[in-house]
């Protein structure tokens, strides 16, 4: 088994914290995104859209996606849950995850991918218009998540989930775009301080 | 029990779909997109994005997003399996879910709401470049899809899934920004066929 990653990259974190809260090792190959590694064919045939991370199973099964190769880890070594326990937290947990991923993970990726000079040559075009409308998206989604943890420990409830692992993704991915979390978001700080103390952050 | 949704939006569809495929009835409400009737605060206070679906369950409790309401039904009603079998199957429907949902399904919507006059008070600000960028890449798309629907029956493998689902409901959502299938996408004709003549996509 090989994970395919990039370790600066936010979307293999994601896959690390996800291995590192199960306490599972992958042997891990390193591809180099800004170098355009990702674009070699080696990986263009294990990946079509020559997106990280890439899983590759001993038997030569490729799985892609992020949240794909989280969940073949959550079937294969169920606990601890990283997408809940029963039929309404687990809809919670992909509610939250589907939340935190299409209100801030993207807009911060849109915000970086559209704008940032690095990336003119992987997004093609680019929009800056775009990369505007989402960066000004960003605070008020910031202050929603801030009251949301006022509410409860974790971002889906009481325990940690895969919706933390996006969540804290985003929030460190916001460097990449200027922003960082303000005096007013006390919750998120809280949360994000607990999220970033766990040994799997730094995975 | 109630769904809250739109006969004629296409998420919504996708839950629809979905029970239909289940044999589950929920007893529906109609929320008008277009007369701005998802922006109530009665359905503002069920969701505060103000997206639909939803689904209130008798305890009062809330699930959003068409996909965290279909898993939580895939969790009581696990037959049949509409988000894979074992861990590896489990896996393949997240991926194919994921790349239909931002390959095509999201373009189609980018390119929709950032250019259809209809939109222009729900989609704030709409950015007509990034309606054509996305315009763009969906025949790109298209071709690929037919590519991968030459080589087994569905979109995930050899059982119909929640991944046909999504591409069902994306394809015939290309109505809108004027696209359809090609001479070309012979596999994707028959994928399509099928997939419309099953009760389900009626629903």
């Amino acid at each position: 088994m090989k994970l395919y990653e990039d370790q600066r990259a936010p979307n293999p974190r994601r896959v690390r914290i996800f291995l590192a809260e199960k306490g599972i090792e992958v042997p891990r190959q390193q591809v180099d995104i800004m170098s355009e590694e990702h674009k070699d064919p080696a990986i263009a045939n294990l990946n079509p859209f020559t997106r990280l991370p890439i899983l590759e199973l001993d038997d030569g099964r490729v799985i892609c996606e992020s949240l794909a190769i989280c969940r073949y880890f959550e079937a294969v070594q169920p606990e601890p849950r990283l997408f809940g326990t029963d039929a309404f937290d687990q809809a919670m947990v992909e509610m939250w995850q589907r939340r935190v991923e299409l209100m801030l993970f993207m807009p911060v990726s849109y915000a970086f991918r559209h704008s940032h000079p690095r990336m003119a040559r992987l997004e093609v075009p680019q929009v800056k218009e775009w990369a505007e409308a989402n960066l000004a998206r960003i605070p008020g989604m910031l202050d929603y998540f801030d009251g949301e943890l006022g509410q409860r420990p974790y971002i889906a409830g009481d325990r940690f989930s895969v919706a933390d692992i996006t969540a804290l993704c985003a929030v460190d991915f916001m460097k990449l775009v200027r922003l960082s979390l303000g005096e007013g978001h006390a919750n998120l700080r809280r949360w994000h301080a607990e999220a970033s103390a766990r040994p799997s952050a730094s995975a």
